[in-house]
């Protein structure tokens, strides 16, 4: 009997990837709708959304805290938070052991902002001690970079130790949360964060369209007239949401609209720590499931996140990641490839409206495609 | 009988904006779906996405073209072409008569980019005089930035001949087209394009979320080492798109497939001959029923585009905008504030998804909504 391939397929492909992720089909269909962007309806789902990351955060406006979107990737918010808060002297430590620290560093270099960079290997750890003698020895650092989970390999860098460091020292505290706010507790006030940024197609599940950064009023504030560039300056971008609960630029409706279903559905999961629980459940399935089909994890487990983990290649010649990616994707499932510069690996995320039985399922595909590579 | 004015809607309000617009359902519809955005099938989109905007600019990539997508707004868009594009020894002619032109200049400030602003009256066209002799007598201008239709009150500039003079000379010639684009045909060569922007939530119909740059390939490689910015990095994203056909950041995923959808409607429609037809009819349905209405339209017909038009306020204190927006949004309908700064006005679009059968229902709902005010 032949089947015929042409036919289109009942449901998307699973994205096993560190986003855009699978989301609800309900947060989908919240984007049915067009919004006016002057119009006072929608901006009222804007006002309730920046408080809602807030509360997700275990913040609030009355205790000094504000979040502001920011049209774009999680790239444009993080470039936004230098491109707005670094004053012409200052000078940034980059905490970096992955292609996110790396991009930073690039930042930096386009907006001729001077700065440093502590690097440890991929798979290791930022060093607190190593940034506690950077800042005791160099006054001239404002500010210190960190990239909370590195998703070039899932690395979780300990954002408590740095920040308290950071803080001692008296400088400002960046921090690239893109792809762990969400998946675990942050707590803003042990780790001394003033900025954090992440975006709202990641672990908060909505789609792609926006960033937004988590930010202390007073540092914002402080700010004034440091401004590189007027799509990303952020102070202004407050300043707008505080005018008329207006973006200053055209929003992305629709991303909003789909955001606004996403946090309810956070709620519903139990917020952050439901929504943890399940990631964790994820993560478990995958690395017992593809430890027992003979793959490796890049990564020390002490240091791993949930988020997305990177596995060594088999040492076969009979291995090809492209054959390896394409027969995944044929059977419904889309995993990633790696990026790390020290090892051939390839990546598998845990985030976004996936289930255990979604990773048992990919984890049947897995075998079945190395058989039919002749690794089975 | 009571109504329950609590009861849902049937379909969303229709919006006469500069945009976010009313798109067709479909197009909406085709954002019921999560891509993957390193995922080859979604890739081959993006490249079929960019081959199409040249093909609705009449250009081609054989004969020199590019068309690049970037992330977030269109006025991401403007500023990445200054970003990217001015030398640290540049210097930009801004021709203003309105609020975009004067978001350039903020633009060129942030950025510290040199620039001389040569100003009209918001009811008056930019002056090819006034840009030729002032291309005459400084040398040090590189750049020229004309705003195609200035949506603060509709008003066309006279692009094609600007951009003789600005050929003549030897400058570079920006345009803004973010609102036209789409809406009427551009002679890129008989203009003397090398840079213009749009949106593709604009007259292309498609949802926000990125705003895309068309322009001469040559005129984007001479231009390496310039970037101001990581995120607007203009020449690196063409890069990207040339090593893998994928956005450097990730990228708006659904507005994405939202957007391929709407450029296989604008072919169905006739192409950009078939859009303009019906935006003429949206235009001239509502300015003959408005003035009817009694309502006079800021501009001279004979600078007044199709894509939005300013109506003065009536003459009666009678006359308060806020409760005539709203009592037109309680019918269904959005309209748009003036952004005038010399006269009261209100502006209504007629781009989008929307007829003269739409137009005629805001008109019934306009008289309704004046005689509730008691103006009728």
């Amino acid at each position: 009997m032949q089947t015929n391939t042409h036919l289109p397929p009942a449901r998307d492909k699973l994205l096993f990837t560190p986003g855009p992720l699978t989301t609800s089909h309900s947060v989908k269909q919240a984007m049915l709708h067009d919004a006016g962007s002057w119009h006072y309806e929608f901006n009222a789902k804007v006002n309730w959304v920046r408080g809602k990351i807030l509360e997700v955060a275990g913040l609030s406006s009355e205790a000094g805290w504000e979040s502001i979107l920011l049209q774009g990737s999680g790239t444009f918010g993080v470039e936004a938070v230098f491109a707005t808060c670094v004053p012409t002297n200052g000078k940034v430590a980059v905490l970096s052991n992955g292609a996110y620290g790396e991009r930073i560093v690039r930042m930096l270099q386009h907006l001729t902002i001077e700065h440093v960079v502590l690097r440890t290997p991929e798979n290791t750890p930022t060093d607190p001690e190593v940034v506690d003698r950077a800042l005791a020895a160099d006054k001239t650092i404002t500010h210190v970079a960190l990239v909370h989970c590195e998703t070039t390999t899932g690395i979780l860098n300990p954002l408590v130790e740095v920040g308290r460091l950071v803080k001692r020292h008296g400088r400002v505290h960046v921090v690239d949360a893109m792809s762990s706010f969400g998946a675990m507790p942050i707590d803003f006030a042990a780790a001394g964060i003033d900025f954090l940024i992440s975006s709202g197609n990641k672990c908060l599940e909505g789609v792609p369209g926006f960033s937004f950064v988590v930010c202390r009023r007073d540092a914002l504030l402080a700010c004034d007239g440091y401004a590189r560039s007027l799509s990303l300056n952020l102070l202004d971008q407050l300043r707008g949401f505080e005018k008329n609960r207006q973006f200053r630029f055209t929003p992305p409706t629709h991303a909003i609209l789909a955001f606004e279903q996403a946090l309810q559905e956070l709620e519903q999961e139990g917020g952050v720590a439901g929504r943890a629980a399940r990631y964790q459940a994820n993560h478990q399935t995958l690395v017992n499931g593809m430890m027992q089909l003979g793959f490796h994890p890049y990564l020390d487990p002490a240091v791993q996140s949930c988020i997305i983990t990177a596995f060594c290649f088999p040492r076969s010649e009979k291995f090809s990641f492209d054959a390896f990616y394409r027969g995944l994707s044929e059977k419904g499932f889309i995993i990633y490839p790696g990026k790390i510069s020290q090892a051939d690996t390839f990546r598998i995320g845990c985030i976004g409206r996936i289930f255990p039985s979604d990773i048992a399922a990919l984890l049947a595909a897995i075998r079945t495609v190395l058989c039919e590579m002749g690794l089975g």
